[in-house]
């Protein structure tokens, strides 16, 4: 099981599944047919068979899969089966409402401290057991905590200064909200969301729904 | 040009060329060669002249891109050449977030309203001049003013049921926060934005780094 090989495309729709396989979960249901799951996740019951397939053979014809199973599988998978130390750079809204995700703490990523270059928010919390430091005490602080993802919700401007601070002091992962490419080592791991690029997608969407209407007419 | 297929994986990729095109000309930079560019956006030479290629000839072995021009090609491609009305529902911190981002105004994507269940809020204003309106008020507000971007910054728990009512009212986009699928007609177009799966694919990352690396060593 560890061993195989699985596709970047599958791992790219296990969360979605592991999503859908959670609200079965709440919903108490046990198994669930891939014709079923097609229809409630509306994409073909081949492609489901197929993505599940690599996690042994256990959606047996007329039987269906074990839900628990395959969320428990898709989350060792995803390494939700870990916890995690989180922070946030930044106190802004963003940074106070990613702090404030309750999924993340239900999945293993507990938000344990922000840090922001306001003087006035230092000493304060985001919530309940989350103060906000200053930025300057963030090396001492990653010289005394162990820290697993660095999340930047400070502007582009100073997010590589900060990204370089973090990674100098250990920090391996960085989830970066700032709208710029980090400069990263190897062995560091980033992932973006730039929330204005998003914003295009649906503009150029809009833009050009019409014209590829008519294109498909023709 | 108005008329020319462009790929969708080009399609992808033009938010982060409109990115790098609009810092070259924060910078007052005229031209730039492929070579130059490949250098600051970490793409091959090759990959930037395929790409660019699809909007025309214009750059010139040994004479390099229009920035200015390049960059409004594009823009106009994103559709970002016109003005977009968004209102917001959801004035947590993530919804008074986007309602602040300085960039999107830029672009073209004004929030014009913020729409929230807390009476609390009502009356209020997530910054100068945009109100925040009881989520009651939503249908009488749409149908007196023309809106053409609806973000969700709502619990996934209710975000179909304002959906749903927002395209019976004529909202043709949906920029969705909110984690779940919409069922929406086909003439409405949903960008949707999971910040949880974007936090699981980096997990799997961070969990798989390493057997990747020794993979690569056998």
């Amino acid at each position: 099981m560890e061993e195989k090989y699985i596709s970047k495309a599958v791992i790219a729709r296990l969360p979605r599944y592991y999503r859908y396989l959670g609200n079965l979960m709440d919903e108490h249901v046990e198994r669930i047919s891939s014709a079923d799951l097609s229809k409630i996740m509306k994409v073909t019951s081949s492609q489901i068979r197929q993505d599940l397939n690599n996690f042994g053979g256990f959606g047996q014809q007329g039987y269906g899969y074990n839900v628990k199973y395959l969320y428990n599988e898709i989350g060792k998978i995803l390494g939700l089966d870990q916890q995690y130390n989180m922070i946030i750079l930044g106190a802004g809204n963003l940074g106070t409402a990613l702090a404030n995700y309750q999924h993340f703490a239900n999945r293993g990523w507990n938000v344990i401290a922000v840090f922001d270059r306001d003087p006035g928010k230092h000493g304060g919390r985001v919530r309940e057991g989350v103060e906000i430091y200053s930025l300057d005490d963030l090396e001492k602080y990653l010289d005394h905590n162990r820290i697993d993802i660095a999340c930047l919700a400070i502007p582009a401007s100073v997010a590589q200064k900060y990204a370089t601070c973090m990674i100098r002091h250990g920090i391996k992962a960085i989830w970066n909200f700032a709208h710029t490419d980090l400069e990263v080592p190897e062995d560091v791991v980033v992932e973006n969301v730039h929330l204005s690029e998003s914003l295009m997608q649906l503009s150029y969407r809009m833009t050009h729904k019409n014209k590829n209407k008519d294109r498909e007419k023709d």
